[in-house]
């Protein structure tokens, strides 16, 4: 299996250099000379739209994705619409900040019916699909680790992501796959193969043992146990070839200084991804 | 769905109460007048296999399992077969201590090639079956929350655990159901059904919110997110009407005094299972 021999294809996800605000983060990409950056909203709202649109585009840096819409179920009617609306409004910024993704953490359950919970997931990206049409945006569907079903999302793993996002074109509902959510599945590389033109976005990051956190237990690529370079292989024959985002919680990393972080992530990602 | 009656399936998993030796858990099912016991290995060691099974039976308790076989994958051959020495041991002691069952948690991979150390799981397991039916031991594959997956046991779906048990006679090779490792499943339901007559055990405790660490965190029936009754429910539909372990590792509830958390255990299970 190939290395990357660029970092063309590398994307700063904000979250990985987390003390940072969207201007910091701007700046060391700049610095660091990383072409792709993935933005969160609430770094976003710290220093409004218009200006976070105008620091990334002046940088010159590309936006691989925003994160995130989604958190679909809820207990009340009132509460399901309110979130709908609250995608719409990320939909809208994210077309704005000049990306064609949006991230979707699909929410849990208010309840103990995790049945029901992915039916509402189901119920709320089609509500939002003819919204994010009109905009250009497309809806990535990221199942996450199993791990975060009860807080997170119910989606947890790449089967249930492609059978939503097969009810719609490929321009419009597609999947994300991040390495740490879905290495453990028995299942993975049927699933990355089914996801065929409708991969939007690939993450990275690593599994590190002992795993210190639920939330903030992630590590640097090659600190950990996931075969990175094999997932990207086969996230790669299905035909993407778009942005790899470095996305990682951990507190640990968040409190080294950020162009040291985003050294060590050119130089593992050359490595390991 | 129908309530439990009375706790005459009811049994203590002795790391349920993890600051008792096993001399402690069996005073405490006798004063808690709790019926079953599952033994681990190591508190079994702690007073020797003789006194353990002299000390069970005088008590009258039976013993629904001993825990725990597996830990088969491992990097060099020599290595492996010294797992499959100790897993006869295993056995043996199972035998001894007069139950039918032996947990088997199936062990982490030893490097980044995850669907080899799943082969090892399979031949390992192949390996034993022979030993176990002369000694009369049943196999049960407890397929481990996908959070395990690095450190403990890469077979972490019931799909998994269903697909090696069917190579072998029911009587031979099962799996156990613990809610707090399979929960989260989309295909849940679907896999417990394909069980039907292979299910050897089954394990509640519950997924509490947030999760205050990987191993320690999981919490009584009752306090998480969990539909216990909904899962217990599917498996007596499969015709398992044996024991059900409360399984529970968390600190808080290793320092409460034992009886207590007997106490409490007794009527969360009569409440929430």
């Amino acid at each position: 299996m190939e290395h990357l021999t660029t970092i063309d294809r590398l994307s700063l996800n904000q979250i990985t250099t987390g003390n940072w605000n969207l201007r910091q983060a701007v700046d060391g990409c700049v610095r660091q000379e990383i072409p792709w950056i993935a933005l969160w909203r609430h770094k976003v709202e710290e220093i409004g739209l218009a200006d976070s649109k105008r620091l990334v585009k002046d940088a010159g840096l590309k936006v691989s994705s925003l994160c995130r819409g989604g958190m679909f179920p809820a207990a009340t009617e009132s509460e399901r619409q309110k979130r709908i609306d609250d995608n719409k409004r990320a939909i809208e910024e994210a077309a704005e900040l000049g990306t064609d993704t949006l991230v979707l953490v699909c929410g849990p359950s208010s309840d103990k019916d995790i049945a029901t919970a992915r039916k509402m997931v189901a119920d709320g990206i089609e509500q939002i699909v003819p919204f994010a049409a009109d905009y250009g945006i497309k809806l990535g569907i990221e199942p996450l680790h199993p791990m975060y079903a009860a807080e997170r999302c119910v989606i947890v793993t790449l089967n249930e992501a492609n059978t939503i996002a097969e009810q719609y074109q490929p321009e419009q509902v597609g999947v994300v796959v991040d390495v740490f959510h879905v290495w453990w599945d028995p299942d993975l590389y049927n699933q990355i193969a089914r996801a065929k033109g409708r991969i939007l976005g690939f993450h990275v990051s690593d599994w590190i043992v002992p795993t210190p956190d639920l939330l903030m237990g992630r590590g640097m690529m090659g600190d950990g146990v996931i075969d990175i370079r094999k997932i990207r292989n086969a996230v790669e024959q299905t035909g993407y070839k778009g942005p790899i985002e470095v996305e990682i919680f951990n507190e640990r990393i968040w409190n080294q200084p950020g162009d040291e972080v985003l050294r060590v992530m050119k130089s593992r990602y050359l490595e390991h991804v």
